[in-house]
């Protein structure tokens, strides 16, 4: 179906990036075959890297592979958890790393332009220089813009400011033609033929490379505060949620997390966590704009907490206690990593979390897998760690590798057929790339896969766009 | 291409909807002819009238009419303003008007259900009694629900809170097969699949028949206050607006409106306006949660504006002052209706908007024909009405007919072309329907428009669903 890249078509990619943007060496290809993803069995090596510095680049490359039939898998910062950028078909992979420049800053429509390399680490501080807030924070800081808009990654503080899609007004798109088609623009608003723009977020590369967006900001809260709140069990942990909102108050996020993982992350990390009461705790972390209100804020928070049941409250109410207890949140994923098979990101409405995170401590009794499982309460996003590990007496007690994988499997089975009763999805953030594609039809309906099928052939009539992911044709 | 309906098909329609609900009496036919636009040359009547009353009726009918190749043109309150809901080539008008129930209120989740035919009028009571808050606010609340969703409606409100398209968590659509997808749930994250829900949201009905929505609600705020702030000229009043943003001023709304209309809403309705100053009001819409907070947001507010030039502000600080202001806003296009031929929808980015409605100045002046612009300042969002008449020293002057049915085309044309050059759509919150469709170009690039064409291909193989509407297949 697709043909095999040829020594004219190195040459042409040479010419259009220039030889030293072209990569053959498979010790360098190496690199390039692999996400975040834990399992190396989805690993697949690209027959030639290419890193475009333009859009022009971008749309002579498609342009070129489209005639050839060469699958093109574009590549960002490769911090996905689910294959999304591995280039199952082999082929090009279309690294965007070097158009990294933010192209513009406009405060006056209160929007930056960035290009699709542009990495977070660099994204935030610009915008913060403008005295600008971008909302939303996925996990991994060396995710690019481009990524993290064709996955539409979330993070915790989706709870106040809702996802990335929320902020993306324009996107500027390589169809596999090589036409560049200019999506939205520094619009709050459009009712103006079908939504292309909002289509193209979370499509993971399958429909065209993303080369530009065009990024809404919001002013800048003036402060934000954590509370660390250790309960006795998740139930009273989760039911303080509607509580919080039903009392008007929205914090920037509500995160979940079990005891056990804390612990480990202290240890891994050498911080202290302000609490060891309990077996489950909330970060709720609030934004305000006066000390004043911060401290009502707080508050009441505290109040509601306690009359959920909360055993305490700690605010972490400078910079450096915040800082820390924010650290460890962030940490925890890589003070497992080395025992993670597999993160999974069901996202449920709100109100199911505490019963599918108890169908998650059940699974992993039946199954005598360790299943920690942590994640954003207020918005409903679970993020149950699948381990090649049983958790015991506060030990980690590997598993062997014959055991973990019938049970992988079985794992994800469960919990997807929990997810699908609770009319959740499997995925909330992180995108379906290869991992997820066996189980979408659990969730969605035959006809609407059917239907996207159909777009991704009207897009990509030739399948040449990160082929053999999210669905097969 | 599409056939004609026949007494069969008629009968089928009446086992399905019961006698009573299958209209073809052309007295009564006629009011299913046109929507809100005011041009009769766009009427066009059905050949029958099918009133729905449950997703099941939904489904068959429109598995009916594609097997016999009828077209079907969805109605909800026929609110709209470019002919979206008109049966352009006959055929059934599927009225959603029965199916006005509100399906479930989740406190837990903050989100309401409701099925299509619910008008707004009764959709804020009862969202209201539940202490919570639908932001987005278009005009007219005889609107339904389906019709707000397919139109991706905004309104006034959109600065603070976004559009439609931000509240829609999931939708229950009927295709043109008769199958019936659930699109999104009681979600705040999905990055599963393409994403049908938002492409569905704004599709104008020629995708998919919504019957039912999963809508996000939030904790309403306490209070809300409206500014009043006249200023010599234009310029001055939108120059305000990126103050206040940047002084981290989020309004409801800000909205800008000229002295001249005022003055004719103000005899129209035998209603004061609370101020006769300058050529042009700006009107702010502020909440907050404490009278405190209030009051200080309206300090800095008339501090900010008073620095850019206003001439005075008034604060509309008691309930009725404030619904007195609010009413003359809401009934300006009723108060010209009569000489109105058209509105305008045209979104430009924020800085765009005094340049544009310059530019609108100067075409009213070239044309010799009245062009009140009003609309939502921080959204970019500009309502121009093409009148029927001239305005001069206080008095409406209507123009003879072959004279403004000359203008009309070219003022159309002037418009969007600059609307294009700065870098807007034709359409911000009204859609495209018949009367926007010749303009679509304008906009948008033949790749995306061919894009779109593609995917109503694969919804709708047939065409059956709202022919000729957006753009020709």
């Amino acid at each position: 179906m697709f043909n095999a890249l040829t020594d004219r078509v190195v040459r042409e990619l040479k010419k259009i990036v220039g030889e030293k943007n072209v990569i053959c060496d498979p010790e360098k290809k190496i690199d390039y075959s692999h996400d975040e993803f834990s399992l190396s069995d989805i690993a697949h090596e690209p027959d030639v890297v290419v890193k475009s510095n333009s859009t022009q680049e971008v749309s002579r490359i498609l342009s070129l592979a489209n005639e050839e039939k060469i699958p093109v898998t574009p590549r960002g910062g490769a911090t996905g958890l689910c294959g999304g950028c591995v280039p199952a078909s082999g082929g090009i992979v279309l690294s965007l790393e070097r158009m990294n420049r933010i192209v513009e800053v406009d405060r006056y429509n209160q929007m930056i332009v960035a290009e699709a390399g542009v990495m977070l680490m660099d994204f935030y501080p610009r915008v913060e220089e403008e005295g600008l807030f971008f909302p939303p924070h996925p996990g991994d800081e060396t995710a690019m813009i481009g990524g993290v808009i064709a996955t539409n990654a979330g993070g915790a503080r989706a709870v106040k400011y809702g996802v990335v899609r929320n902020y993306i007004r324009g996107l500027e798109v390589v169809l596999p033609s090589g036409a560049v088609i200019n999506l939205g623009g520094k619009l709050m608003k459009s009712s103006t033929g079908y939504n292309l723009l909002h289509l193209m977020i979370g499509s993971e590369g399958t429909l065209g490379i993303i080369t530009k967006a065009t990024i809404q900001l919001l002013p800048s809260p003036q402060m934000s505060r954590s509370l660390i709140i250790p309960y006795e069990n998740l139930k009273d942990a989760i039911d303080t949620v509607p509580e919080l909102l039903a009392k008007k108050i929205m914090p920037l996020a509500v995160e979940f997390i079990p005891k056990d993982v804390i612990q480990i992350t202290e240890k891994f990390l050498r911080k202290r966590w302000p609490s060891t009461l309990g077996s489950t705790y909330l970060l709720i972390i609030c934004d305000a704009s006066t000390e004043e209100q911060m401290d009502k804020l707080s508050e009441q928070v505290a109040a509601i907490c306690m009359e959920r049941n909360a055993l305490d409250v700690f605010v972490a109410d400078n910079p450096s206690k915040q800082q820390q207890v924010l650290e460890i949140r962030s940490k925890i994923y890589e003070a497992i990593k080395a025992h993670t098979l597999e993160i999974l990101d069901i996202a449920v409405p709100r109100a199911e979390i505490a019963q599918h995170v108890k169908r998650v401590q059940e699974v992993s009794q039946e199954y005598k897998i360790w299943l920690p499982t942590f994640g954003h309460a207020a918005d409903g996003n679970v993020h149950t760690h699948i381990m090649k590990a049983v958790y015991e007496d506060g030990h980690i007690v590997p598993l062997p590798e014959e055991d973990w994988k019938n049970k992988l499997e079985n794992v994800r089975r469960e919990l997807y057929r929990d997810c699908k009763e609770r009319g959740g999805v499997i995925s909330g953030e992180h995108g379906i790339g290869i991992v997820k594609k066996p189980y979408l039809s659990y969730v969605l309906d035959e006809e609407s896969i059917s239907l996207m099928r159909g777009i991704k052939r009207t897009f990509d009539p030739n399948n040449i766009l990160n082929p053999g992911k999210i669905f097969d044709l």
